[in-house]
């Protein structure tokens, strides 16, 4: 049963049994470029306290670099090693667990986010923001695109400029089992401008139905993520909880993770009724109308 | 239990039994641009036998002149309305099953063939090879790209030219409850150039994952593309036999439309394993290795 957090004692007390705090960002620090009210006050308020604050997102388009600036713009206080897109997550994962020889790239079916992070650990990619693949396929394409030995692992994330040359080169390239497929996340929406477009596990699905393959996730809820951030830096899951605004992928991603504590912001996707009706699928811990009003404890 | 026919007096015993046949195209009549040996004399038999013939493809890339012209290259003759692709079951299922309004218009994610059938039964349309939609999402698109009552329904093939942008457009009008969400068929791959690329059912999956609806499916191997064929002509559905080489579109077509007879060919996708295994989901009638063979009746 969900607790809805309402009064500054309840904010106190929440507040009170956690050291760690870790925050998904779009949807619960801001709405696309529009700052929430009181969220400022909120995160100065908790380093104020001597919390521990980290930054969770599964949008991929961004590198840890751009979300700081991002971060920052907001007047939020934000550290590098404070940051964890699904960019990163996903980085880690090809160099430490994938561990994919030097002479193999990653095709990515993604943006520049993707390519900063796996740069910074020193993996060969192809594919991503490269402007010769924002064309039509033609009658060479059909000819000469084919798996390719190479090619080590096709690791898909948002793609504005998605093509179907693109498809194509990552369909084939799938074609051989050795080839990892990998997924930065899953959602399917991506929120703009107060609405919302198709996200990251949407784009990926042409992928998933021609290749009959099932992508290794790599943002929330999966644990990956989570082992990306504790592989940085360490702390009692059980003293932490997760902020966020999806049930699917923020609250189920606390409980995957068997993490202390879930609090649910009404500031973006989901919604009251989705998790007081019998038998939602997620249920967060805690519930508030939005993540300033917690800067109203007493 | 399937019979495979490899003898001359089992290709007569065949032919004898069916007065109608309907084909395939692709991997069937040809493949890609290859002709398959033997297929134009057999046409020629059924045709001298005074066999009724119709061509059922799923590709909806090309019109019924489109068809025509290529089943015409290969030295096989056919009439226009004995030719039905489903880009034309798409457009007789808008104009007389959906019956679209005159002031509504269909927002088109797909290729020329799906226009040319829309604009011969007089439906508007819009999307489709509008280039000025081959190009990247803006934060214009991003601010306008909403709702629009004036598209009554979302038709989906297969787009060689599919952008992010399309998609915003799509998932935005599919918001509306009211407006249609159909697709011409849910191939997972486009045979191509001896290989395979991702098709028409794959390309449409970002649309389905983000909006959460199931759309219509005009193609083999939904009843939708019969009602198109027995709206044109009338034949005994059990002196009919449908020839293809995919298991789960033209042998489920044959199963789920009540004809008399399926007959797999082994010149394209689907073979022999699939179907021999035990609990396999679809078993043909017949099969044969190839088409061509029946022309060696004695």
């Amino acid at each position: 049963m969900a607790v809805k957090l309402e009064k500054p004692d309840q904010y106190q007390e929440f507040l009170d049994k956690f050291d760690v705090f870790l925050f998904d960002c779009d949807g619960v620090l801001w709405n696309g470029n529009e700052p929430l009210p009181g969220v400022k006050k909120t995160m100065e308020l908790l380093r104020s306290s001597g919390k521990h604050v980290f930054f969770v997102s599964n949008n991929s388009t961004k590198s840890r670099e751009d979300y700081k600036k991002k971060i920052n713009a907001h007047e939020i206080e934000a550290k590098l090693e404070e940051i964890y897109p699904s960019a990163y997550s996903s980085a880690i994962y090809v160099k430490k667990v994938l561990k994919l020889p030097e002479d193999k790239k990653v095709f990515v079916l993604g943006e520049g986010g993707i390519e900063s992070e796996l740069d910074r650990v020193g993996v060969k990619h192809t594919g991503g923001t490269d402007a010769s693949l924002r064309r039509a396929v033609n009658s060479d394409d059909l000819n000469n695109v084919r798996p390719d030995p190479s090619v080590g692992a096709v690791l898909c994330g948002m793609d504005r400029h998605v093509t179907y040359l693109k498809y194509c080169m990552a369909y084939q390239y799938l074609q051989d089992p050795n080839c990892a497929f990998l997924l930065t996340n899953q959602d399917s929406t991506f929120p703009t401008n107060g609405t919302f477009f198709p996200g990251s596990g949407s784009i990926s699905y042409p992928l998933i139905f021609s290749t009959g393959r099932t992508p290794k996730v790599l943002g929330k809820p999966n644990d990956e993520m989570m082992e990306a951030i504790v592989a940085g830096v360490n702390f009692d899951r059980k003293k932490a909880c997760f902020v966020g605004d999806r049930l699917n992928t923020d609250i189920q991603f606390a409980k995957n993770s068997g993490l202390g504590g879930s609090l649910l912001v009404l500031t973006g996707v989901s919604q009251e009724n989705e998790f007081l009706e019998k038998d939602a699928p997620v249920v967060p811990d805690y519930y508030i109308n939005s993540l300033g009003d917690l800067a109203k404890v007493a």
